[in-house]
């Protein structure tokens, strides 16, 4: 089994990506995000995405009671479907869910401040059985945000840390991770300087190498590598063939 | 069995409606409108909603590629994610699903003209197995459009005829209508003119009588009579228990 995650920007190939995995001989799932339609919807109807950084450096996204709207309709509304008729255009029988659907992945959510109410959180556990039915029967499943708090609130979390709870549970053979890059690299600005591979003991020392959302990616990594996956690639989501090349081990490969 | 359609206006009591479905002791799904949500965001975003109207008389949305993004967002984004919320919220596990979502609802489309690709059509076959695998596994099946057409891609279709045809294959014994009204009404203007029930006879005569969108539901109501369910309620969706209401016949009964 293969777990794919699909960063959330706009230049990855989704077509590419899509033909890449109709090819596949094995069971997969896709996670994928939708930061920059969400960016782009939250400001047209007037609530434009904010974000914040912690003491500690961590970056993420406020999430207020219009943001988890902006995520209905960014990553469960337009991105969530067009990527599922992409996948029937090429005979994959996709099924989109978000985490709220059939409790798909349940998280705690964040305490908020007197400030405001923070409809964020970390994911906890994810219905299993739902993941194994549908695959069972040949359906595909796509998922995405928001995930589902202790109360039944929809919340906004981080795809990395879903993607890591996925594993644990599921405890596929592959992940692979796309983004908009050739893989990790030790100058974010040099193409050149992709890091081909990266053991597990490594991760540490890379965390501190790095800032901002990367920084919490990381961390992510470190928890996937944990959780037991025999391969984790991080690759190139914009070249013609990204799942091939990701496989072939064209990005950076976590072992 | 029961199948519940409920009208994508703003006034209708979904809070209501989901504490009810909760204390029901029967197999149910819901199919859900989002016109208001739809067309809200659908102006915001600066690709307002436009309608034309056949000679016949039939009024429809007009469906270009926007309009399916519109729809994304609306219905399968902040609609049907919300209704998902509130329904785990209230114990009942639902999961919301598109037409697209392991073609659920797989449609004929619409020819268009030399002016502008119509991205709309008629509903053909549902994926009865899917429904029925999520049902007898305790879920509860959200469905709303898009629906997905012969070349796998999104098309809009009119939810009564999606309704009609689930019926065909579900054979509900109730289908319940929840409408932003009291039920069928003889003089649209005057909500004293409830007319209690009609006979599947009587929907011919009604059909002339009424206008626009209303039309098409008359015709869509006919084909629902026709595929056999027990008993049709039209009902109101505003009020503190309409389901609890429409179930005791205080809208109108079509038997």
């Amino acid at each position: 089994m293969i777990i794919v995650k699909i960063g959330g920007g706009k230049e990855n190939n989704l077509k590419g990506v899509v033909e890449d995995l109709a090819a596949l001989n094995e069971k997969f799932l896709i996670v994928h995000g939708a930061n920059a339609v969400r960016d782009e919807i939250a400001a047209k109807m007037g609530f434009p995405t904010k974000t914040v950084t912690s003491v500690s450096g961590y970056s993420s996204v406020l999430s207020d009671e219009h943001a988890i709207d902006a995520i209905m309709m960014g990553y469960a509304g337009i991105q969530n479907k067009r990527l599922v008729e992409l996948c029937q255009q090429h005979g994959i029988n996709a099924v989109g869910l978000s985490g709220l659907d059939g409790k798909l992945v349940q998280g705690a959510r964040n305490k908020g401040t007197l400030m405001m109410r923070d409809f964020s959180g970390k994911p906890k556990a994810v219905n299993k059985s739902l993941i194994t039915l549908l695959l069972d029967n040949g359906y595909v499943p796509v998922i995405c945000i928001p995930i589902i708090d202790e109360n039944n609130f929809a919340i906004n979390s981080e795809n990395d840390d879903i993607v890591a709870l996925l594993q644990d549970e599921l405890h596929a053979e592959t992940v692979i991770q796309l983004i908009e890059a050739p893989g990790f690299m030790d100058d974010l600005k040099d193409e050149n300087s992709l890091v081909r591979t990266i053991s597990k003991l490594e991760l540490d020392a890379r965390e501190a190498q790095v800032e901002g959302r990367m920084k919490r990616k990381m961390l992510a990594l470190k928890k996937l590598a944990e959780s037991g996956a025999q391969r984790i690639l991080i690759s190139d989501g914009r070249v013609a063939h990204p799942i091939q090349d990701a496989l072939a081990g064209k990005g950076t490969t976590i072992q």
